[in-house]
């Protein structure tokens, strides 16, 4: 059997340097920091990291580094979808020849009148191409913003082909039928469906889910972890109940700058405000509105650095 | 004054080798081909080209070798956008280095809920990285696919900030009453406004409109030509019709897989029939059915090589 990966995962907030470039070494501090602050493992790479602004190199590098400070590869599932065939090919690769615990996937997300036979087809060719039996892929499902996703009928032909390979799924649809859907058909089998926000993790995890992989994670993990540890617990439902909570301010605004300014407000580093293009940073009064509403909740990140 | 780009351009198809890479080779020949038989200027890397699903350095690569096989820098226009500012920066670099006509560039089109500063905030940081006074951007509207594009005061501002870097656009919306809008507010200050299709190539042309930018140009580009060179003829409506059923033909079936089907039986090279993975091929069926539609509608493309 694998050490699979279960419990709470933060896609992980990039930092940038003043010339937008990516601060590798920041990245590792808080990767470091997530992991012992409620995180069962980190997922770099994906939405909420900026990566899909970032190219293929900048992600090698910033994935070298991480692994090179110290973050064990059996904690870290990379995203690495992309485009191109050939990106996917080499960003997975890489992750793989690494040793980490599984690739997060995007299905190639520009064209849109895609078949299920053509996503299909580019994961096949992504695998055989990687060609290592240790790859575990979890599919990414975000229609919300990939516009594209992944259907019942494709997911069961790509566990049929792959049975092994193919790992789990992070579901980020925000429709909780569609996840249901999916543990019915594949729980059972093995198969790992991560909810895609914690306001859905209760839920998840009492329908055979494996556990959660959501932004707010990067500023609230510990907290998340408590409900995923309790969720049979009479406490469950106050535990989501506050999560939530802290959910529902960060949301209201745009979720990456918002983010990076708590980081930046708890770990005392305005570094982490910037954002790249074509994002833009919060607004002051949007900042301020924002901390002073997670004081009230009580928000901590103790020792957090930047 | 430019020589500013006029007419008809295909965004030209890439041909693959049976391993899925690009063939640079054939490409270039048929970049000559298109020509001399209907184009003005050729736009390597669009939608239609599958550059989506090419990484950077296979565009770089192929770039490079279009330019050595002879085709001319001044009537090409590479499609340069990207989701990564360091990918837009880099490809835009190289296009402006060997004196390319112009580049065509989408807006970073992974992230949805995007500003227009924050896009601005984008393009401002390309045009500022490249450093070029010859680079001329033209602006890929294509929200059918990208679900994301460019408002009139995004267009304004960027005109504001860069007037003889920002050239024109592409609009490919599907909806000439956003092209009447664009071509109202802007053509008259010089900004060269494309149809995305050769359906609105008239109507385009009366309204002050540049000619047109259009995935059909890659087999029918002769007879586009002929319906630009005469916009004003009493030929005109007979000509738009012609050309209209063509793309009638076309557009029924998958747009790409489809192109290549006409392209690799004219050519009689069934190399031309690979497309890259999330697509696939045409089922025979349907391609027996779009040949013969093709042939009752007198399509010709002569002297056409792989």
């Amino acid at each position: 059997m694998d050490a699979r990966l279960r419990g709470v995962l933060a896609p992980v907030l990039t930092p940038f340097n003043a010339d937008l470039s990516p601060d590798a070494q920041r990245l590792a501090r808080f990767c470091r920091w997530l992991l012992t602050h409620g995180c069962a493992a980190v997922a770099p790479f994906g939405t909420t990291s900026e990566a899909n602004s970032l190219s293929v190199d900048e992600r090698e590098r910033l994935l070298d580094t991480i692994l090179e400070d110290g973050v064990p590869a059996g904690r870290l599932l990379p995203g690495t979808g992309a485009c191109a065939l050939t990106d996917a090919v080499r960003l997975t690769t890489q992750a793989v020849r690494h040793g980490c615990a599984g690739v997060l996937m995007l299905p190639p997300f520009y064209y849109k009148a895609v078949s299920d036979d053509g996503f299909f087809r580019f994961f096949a060719e992504v695998i055989e191409r990687v060609g290592d039996a240790r790859l575990r892929v979890y599919l990414y499902h975000f229609p919300p913003v990939a516009h594209v996703g992944f259907t019942v009928n494709l997911v069961e032909r790509l566990l049929r082909a792959y049975p092994r390979i193919v790992a789990g799924m992070k579901d980020s649809s925000g429709d909780f039928g569609n996840t249901k859907t999916m543990l019915d058909a594949f729980a059972r089998g093995g198969f790992d469906v991560f909810v895609g926000s914690e306001r859905f993790l209760l839920a998840g995890m009492r329908d055979g889910g494996a556990g959660c992989i959501s932004a707010t994670a990067n500023v609230n993990a510990a907290a998340i972890d408590r409900l995923y540890q309790a969720w049979r617990s009479p406490e469950a439902e106050r535990l989501q109940a506050e999560v939530d909570a802290v959910r529902g301010a960060v949301e209201k605004l745009p979720l990456i700058p918002a983010l990076k300014a708590i980081v930046a407000q708890y770990a005392a580093d305005p570094a982490w405000l910037t954002v790249r293009p074509p994002f833009v940073d919060l607004a002051p009064e949007q900042r301020d509105a924002l901390l002073a509403q997670l004081t009230a909740l009580k928000l901590a990140m103790p020792d957090v650095r930047g």
